[in-house]
């Protein structure tokens, strides 16, 4: 795979983080410009990054961009500088509530934020570097791990965008994707369009396109009979939260459609990296689940698409128990048919 | 229930079929006028006037208009007249292929067109006008047969668009609700959005709105997490054509939906008039599932939600086995666990 091959969903100018504004995809290719955390944590809670290990990163980019504004503003005073960076820290925690990688990246710089004396700005970048190329690496190796398990002509099914907008890299669930299609192994690639944000019309089917890799978009409603029919022989998504069991909180609709391929013999493969995971988490019933304003699925750009304050229930993550899912890819191994023992197997190596 | 209550999806003015455009809704009420069987095939076609008992009706109409229009050529020509009425005929049969309500109403006036003399057009108007009552009345029938089913406190989740507009009365799954409502029985009801042509979103959601019936609206992948939270008793839905074995056909997403339903212990309730059965067909396998263009899912409204071309599967039905159906309510009475017995059992009943 040629990283020239995708955008990236963001980028260090030097100066500032650039994200590729995921809202105004596919019409548009726009990075927007965030020159400190509260721009950072703003396009978070407003899904210009969205994708667990994207917005664990954007997060961590904030945090450099607060210890660099508050260096200017406090000069060496480092009390005042802690307590203000950790101010923003808190404020980029709160962006979203599900995905646990902005946790998990926060939790890695905060040693250095509380050393004595703290890191110097210049060296929680040069962490924040390593932690970016460290993920992409990460995306490279479960891509291989996950398209190796894999049989020639296989049929794949994914939900919502798990690519390169998503990650740091080649992505997770679409990396897997693109790395099997690098192998040829691709017998037919289904994105379900993923309301009601349409990361899979909007993202996917953008990412795919450009990949050259064929596939054809379905509505969520149209899985059953794409399963029924056997057309699928995997189903392969990425994850928001995986608990120390191995229950996954992930995009609203994979529980429905690990349900279906369990009922139809699909198996179903979850690929996230180690921080994706949150061991702190006896199961998926602790995983706090974002709910989102009815808008999103009563209007779409401004425009209605029902009548006038029709009320909604917009929960957008699900949690899918860990005895549907065959296996989990991770950076540092697979965990097959998961549960407490294979998480905290995986999680104690090195 | 007040049948002033609701718009009704079709109404004859004497001269010609007027069918509410439910494209338009819930943006505009506005009755488009049909004056020869090609316009109604094209309504039909272009989904203006939807759901199975209305289309079969609107079917039925449209022979009223060609009969009507080709005595005028044609005169007292029986011969001639036949054949150009059985010429209409097989266009209205052929402007959607899954409802078999289209084919029933048909069916039900062909031995008019066959008769020797054939029968006047105010007598097959008659005819139609009869039938039209008498789908009104299967509708007040079904809805209180449903309701009677439902316990105090019941939380229904519905899909797509089975109200008045989708039918001759009060509607089929929707009028069960309204019945429900009506007696004081429902606990919550949930409506699905219902993709690619948000049936839910714009038609339900309207009329449940309209009758006064606090809903919340869901996209179909929220569903698995409804049904997981334990906050769904019944699922009810309609359908557009039910095999001799219970198999049905209905939009597509029921069958996702009844999967959730019997993980998750609810039960599967589907309303629909006994024109909706199809006994030539030995099983589900046998019923035609139209699939519509790429289009419907790719964009909205002429604007675009994928990146242009992007190639998408689009069925527009599904197929739900009848093991997972507990209820099928009709006007003639209940199918109970449906079976190739209960549906023979049923449809001997005069």
């Amino acid at each position: 795979m040629n990283a020239a091959a995708f955008e990236p969903a963001l980028r260090w100018t030097g100066e500032a983080l650039e994200v590729l504004d995921q809202r105004r995809l596919p019409a548009e290719t726009v990075y927007l410009r965030l020159d400190d955390a509260a721009a950072v944590a703003e396009a978070i809670r407003g899904m210009a990054v969205r994708g667990a290990p994207a917005i664990g990163l954007a997060a961590a980019y904030g945090v450099c961009l607060a210890a660099r504004h508050w260096s200017r503003v406090l000069g060496g005073q480092a009390g005042p500088w802690r307590t203000r960076v950790a101010e923003d820290m808190a404020r980029l925690a709160a962006s979203r509530p599900t995905a646990v990688n902005l946790h998990t990246a926060l939790a890695q710089l905060r040693p250095l934020i509380e050393a004595e004396p703290p890191a110097a700005p210049e060296d929680l970048l040069a962490a924040v570097s390593r932690m970016h190329d460290r993920l992409r690496e990460a995306d490279r190796a479960m891509a291989e791990a996950g398209a190796a398990r894999l049989a020639p002509g296989a049929r794949v099914l994914t939900h919502c965008n798990t690519g390169a907008l998503a990650s740091a890299g080649c992505g997770t669930a679409l990396g897997v994707i693109r790395a099997a299609h690098a192998r040829g192994l691709l017998g037919a690639v289904y994105a379900t369009e993923t309301r009601p944000w349409l990361q899979g019309a909007r993202l996917t089917a953008w990412e795919l396109g450009r990949a050259g890799i064929p596939f054809q978009l379905v509505c969520e409603g149209a899985c059953g009979a794409l399963m029924q029919q056997g057309r699928v022989d995997w189903l392969v998504v990425g994850a928001d939260r995986i608990a120390a069991n191995g229950d996954v909180a992930n995009k609203i609709g994979t529980y429905t459609l690990a349900v279906l391929a369990r009922r139809h013999g699909a198996r179903v493969m979850v690929v996230a990296p180690t921080d994706t995971f949150d061991p702190t988490l006896d199961s998926g019933a602790a995983i706090p689940i974002e709910t989102r304003a009815a808008e999103e699925l009563t209007t779409l750009a401004g425009r209605p698409l029902a009548p006038p304050g029709t009320p909604a229930w917009n929960p957008v993550f699900d949690v899918t128990p860990a005895e549907l899912i065959d296996l989990i890819v991770t950076e540092k191994g697979v965990i097959e048919q998961p549960d407490r023992a294979g998480v905290a197997r995986l999680l104690a190596l090195r």
